[in-house]
């Protein structure tokens, strides 16, 4: 029996997608495979895609340009979010999933499909992210999944398709295994699998090296309204401009790469390359600005939501009711993350020097409010601090009467 | 009526300690003040000082070294707690205060003394950390703090002690306040105090800009045992000498310095430089180490459990039940950080290039149990991913029978 | 100098608010006393209240009914909370607070007054919420708290007012200091400060004794929209008269009453018996209905909140961003809190028998989702657990490879 | 070719682990069933289970007494980490699983088995806990599931065992799902799939309903060392002396029934009814012990690694690392958890009268080092007050020069 009669598939244009188009039809019995192919920066041209797809026996290849709502609705909430993973992985890779996801269920109730598809594979994390959020948004399509299930190697793929018409790659492939979009390059497999190799520096493409960064630093300013970038060096610009700007400068310097010890949703750690420039310096300036506007509880609180955010994210939650809850608590303590914060971009560094907030700082330059009142000095410190080291005065006496000695 | 009768001071040579000594005599009623002052490997000589209490008035001075103890029992519970207050600061002035606190506490029971008394003012942390831990340590004693009471501005004390004998200091004093000890410089005040003002090339001692940072890099490699650093690019050092080195390889190279707005104690914002390179830069490696050896859980526990650590420490509760508890689970925890980090240090970073564990890696680079099993690969990954989807699926479901769309 | 010229008081009725205002004019040189009396459902009658207010020296008595706001922008939001102090004290004091807090300043600021007064102690938490409060919302009006200055005995403060023509309390002061509205009441000291001592039967007031309640059961049926309780046994009723119907019914059956240890803002620990009927039948029930309607991750993290909400409000923070932040958090999550709960009062329990929710139950009876699919009962659970215990897996293996046995 | 060569068997004597054998033997190729049954206190008698096993099969059929060791190692320890999975369930039936899990794997070792294997079926929990924790302590071990696998009805099954000698059961199959131990009973199926539907009284066997418990109530008094009940009104009892005790006080009282939906660990909300008198009777003494000798900060954090403790338990994660650490932390804070809980059982009630400990108790009723100190009344206060309220004065500052009002 047919595993489904008509399937969206999600396409990239290597060999691997591309041999997902006759594997669907030929072995699991779908009459027809409309692709997609999804612009979110990543450069690749989007005609010749297109073309290969249909020259692969895709009945329709349909291309888009998601660029916008991937910065607006992705992005820019990460931001907001400081959406690390582990502390330290600004999500460029698991942000652009859930919005595929959504493209392809839309797609796939336009086109009366039955079905949705891809073609990662079952060691990864975003099999996890796609297979999720496609069954939150539409638990009545089901999700075909050939390249997890045909147990091909890399050289009986290409045979394969060889069978079917598409010709094989010309160049070499190469040893790493590489996703990019607009927020950044996820590269891992290769020598990188040794956790004890230094990533050579011909896996980077948007950042310079150390050694390669100019010798001379350069002043970067970024002003936020409720916690959102909206000008860089005093230019207003809409968000993609936003960060395509932010990853230029910031890639030229030689900021933004991460050489990590992950844990994958799957049980696993793996070693992961990213460069991200500009996403980890808005994250770096939006921190900072945050550190001036927000209350000291509202910040411990939120880093701790900011954790579960990003887990949530990486995990493949986007569309729970979780991450929707995490939102509104962020959403509401942004109103007051407004201002600017300065930057110095030198040789790998991104050094806030500056950061100020005309109407929402908590920092009180003169402690008018603090120094001012003679009692302070005095009689409040010794009030309070009487009070805050009274459990632990009550404790090491009771501590002392059992013989304990401090 | 006297506040005391015999009074142990902390001292550190300056004029508001040195004038604390008559203060605590003529205005307070204190029949003799015994002077404690320690190295801490701030550099300074002891024995100047020492000459300068007995001058200002002490009965007794006391020098102690306690730099051994300071990183023994402080600095390395602290590299094994990643010790960052608000992911940043890594305590290097608040893990000296309960040291001091304890020699002066250990002081005024050896000399019959009835007080304690330090040159802390009412507007930071470090009057908070004494007074909590000398009323932890021996709520007997009374603590006393005639800086923090007399309401003289710096001119009128340097009058106030000058008319003691006590001469004013000859060279203009620094704009700015400054601790520091072997583990690091705080900088506050001055130019400092406002926010958007990049701080001054002048105020770093330890640490090289990224200009005059050499142009070539240097790699360093650290090895830990059970989460303590016992070696550096392969000789074993005592932790005392193991802490110089580092700070000597990540000053030269620019590594260490921080500035950012952080929340006192007493509940205003503040605005603090650090050099700290050779405690950032074992704590750097101790995390990544962390990460290739720590199960993915105990990270995400650990790494709250830190976040408190650091609260704790920085808020003086150092001497507290809760530390203690946290302190069992982390230490419990490292049992299995054993490994090597190596980093390369150049113009103001340190970036991990290499880790590894001979005995205690999770990372599986062949993933000989993952990949191996061919169930995995398909099935494992479909059913993992049906169970983990699950409830988002039916809370997907329910909101649709309501007439929302995902 | 005056200490203030108008103020308007936190007035009770009771001996020593009354003592204020002589104390406040006579004292501290205030012109002019202004009193306000709240009816926050205590059961007092308010004329008397206000006649003695005037003939105790207040130039303006003001009296108002709180009780709808107090149920609706206080109790309400608890309750879609489950705001439990330390897991257990539903508020009932701790929510009146700052409401009355908004009154007074509202009513300086109609009055032209240039500080308001309570009569709290310095030794408990309404002090902590009431200045808190009022620094929070009118940081230019000052805060005057005579008796938590004058440091007068019980039989001063009555000579005193004695002498200001006030008349001494015609019955005996009751042991217990008890503080009551329609939420509940919070009764300590007398015995009750003794934790080894059961409370007597005589200071309960709205719950029957477990021997006293009626030896028959009795269902209550609670029916919730959006978190907020709308109706009981069929009837809809509106907040108050809800609040009302609920602590008759727990009150009788002997539900609702709290004898517990806790730790006050100030440092130390008290005991403190409560009886909160309505509330915490109400919490009970809302509690349940979200353990069926709201996905597994939502109900965890917001249990975590909620404790943090609750210490907010315990300790003063109401009007704070952080509690301002968590509520967003909060009102996002009960869109789906919908349903029914009924519970089985009887002899001081209350027993959750059913709960339903026609449109938002995740409880999926017949598992159509879960166990119809074949594939499910056999792979999905094993590909899941294949997953689920890797990494203490991989743990365990190279805990065994360094010789430790499992 | 077969699944394994020689097994251990986790057998029950019920009809489904009876019917493993055969079909283990016949199905799937294995040349040997050993099997193995514990008595955790369940009260079924051992020999005619050890005889039917070799009815059925069995080449050898082990028994063991396990009851010690699970209430010394399991049930201990989770009174002390006051573990209730989501706030309430005792995990009567989790901490067992564990253990018998580590006795297959001895047996199995002893007896030079290649797998393991039990009965459980693929929707519930306890195959996540057997299957992790036998991966955690023999990877190399082999976990057979048939009963997840056969895919055979209950008819079917009886049907296959008849044909191998199995005698179907005399008795009509209870319509509900039973676990019981010397904990309690965790009871599912049948009318209770109805969370509307109040479970029948015939479901209960360690607890008197509150219309048949006794009309007078009867104090009890349970003495904790180091977290440990050690003595029960007066009488020191070791350890399962102490919980049949507890059982026989709190079930006779009518105390000690839960009815709650829980989240499964494959992703599914459940209806439970569980009875656990005695556990929950001491975890409730045990909590108010800690609420008068654990410090407020130690509570808090502790009260959240319990949740975690909990979570860790009811997911099968018991011999991983994270428990591990929790549980030093947890005995870490339990050295001071020394004294006396009395509570008044009644009704379906256990409720506390009095807590005390001679040499821990953080409570200090006449407040000495509190009230004694002048000072505290009225400065200590105040300054606390001020500095406490400081940040929320501050950021209601900022509003307010925005033009929001409080």
């Amino acid at each position: 029996m047919a595993r489904a009669n008509k399937v969206v598939l999600a396409y990239s244009g290597g060999v691997d997608t591309s041999v997902c188009i006759p594997y669907l039809k030929n072995e699991w019995g779908v009459a027809e495979v409309i692709t997609f192919a999804a612009d979110l920066g990543q450069g690749d041209e989007l005609e010749p895609i297109r073309l290969k797809a249909l020259a692969s026996g895709a009945s329709e290849a349909i291309v888009g340009d998601l660029i916008t709502p991937f910065i607006n609705e992705f992005a820019f909430p990460a931001i907001r979010a400081n959406g690390l993973y582990e502390g330290r992985y600004p999500l460029s890779t698991a942000l652009a999933r859930p919005l595929i996801a959504r493209r392809l269920v839309e797609i796939a109730r336009e086109m009366g499909a039955d079905a949705v598809a891809h073609g990662c594979t079952g060691k990864g994390n975003d099999q996890v992210r796609f297979d999720v959020a496609i069954g939150a948004l539409a638990p009545e399509l089901k999700v075909l999944t050939p390249a997890r299930e045909w147990g091909m190697s890399r050289e009986e793929t290409i045979a394969y398709g060889e069978r079917c018409g598409i010709p094989a790659p010309v160049s070499k492939k190469s040893p790493y295994s590489i996703d990019l979009n607009l927020l950044g390059r996820s590269i891992e497999a290769g020598s990188l699998e040794d956790p004890d190799v230094e990533p050579p520096e011909e896996i980077y493409a948007m950042t310079s090296s150390v050694e390669a960064a100019p010798a001379t630093a350069e002043l970067v300013e970024i002003r936020f309204e409720q916690g959102n970038p909206i000008a860089i060096n005093g230019i207003e610009l809409d968000p993609v401009a936003l960060i395509r700007k932010a990853n230029a400068l910031a890639g030229a310097h030689g900021f933004g790469r991460l050489d990590m010890i992950e844990n994958r949703v799957v049980g696993i750690k793996s070693r992961e390359i990213y460069e991200t420039p500009g996403l980890l310096l808005l994250i770096r300036a939006h921190q900072e600005l945050e550190s001036l506007t927000l209350a000291a509880d509202v910040l411990r609180t939120k880093r701790q939501l900011e954790s579960q955010w990003a887990d949530l994210v990486y995990q493949g939650l986007w569309f729970g009711p979780l991450k929707e809850a995490i939102d509104a608590f962020i959403n509401c303590s942004q109103s007051t993350v407004n201002g600017t914060v300065r930057l110095k971009l030198h040789k790998g560094n991104a050094t806030v020097v500056g950061r100020s907030s005309a109407n929402n700082s908590l920092y009180v330059p003169d402690m008018a409010t603090y120094g001012g009142e003679d009692q302070f000095n005095h009689l409040a410190a010794e009030g309070f601090i009487y009070v805050w080291g009274l459990p632990i005065r009550l404790w090491a006496a009771a501590q002392r009467r059992n013989g304990h000695h401090g």
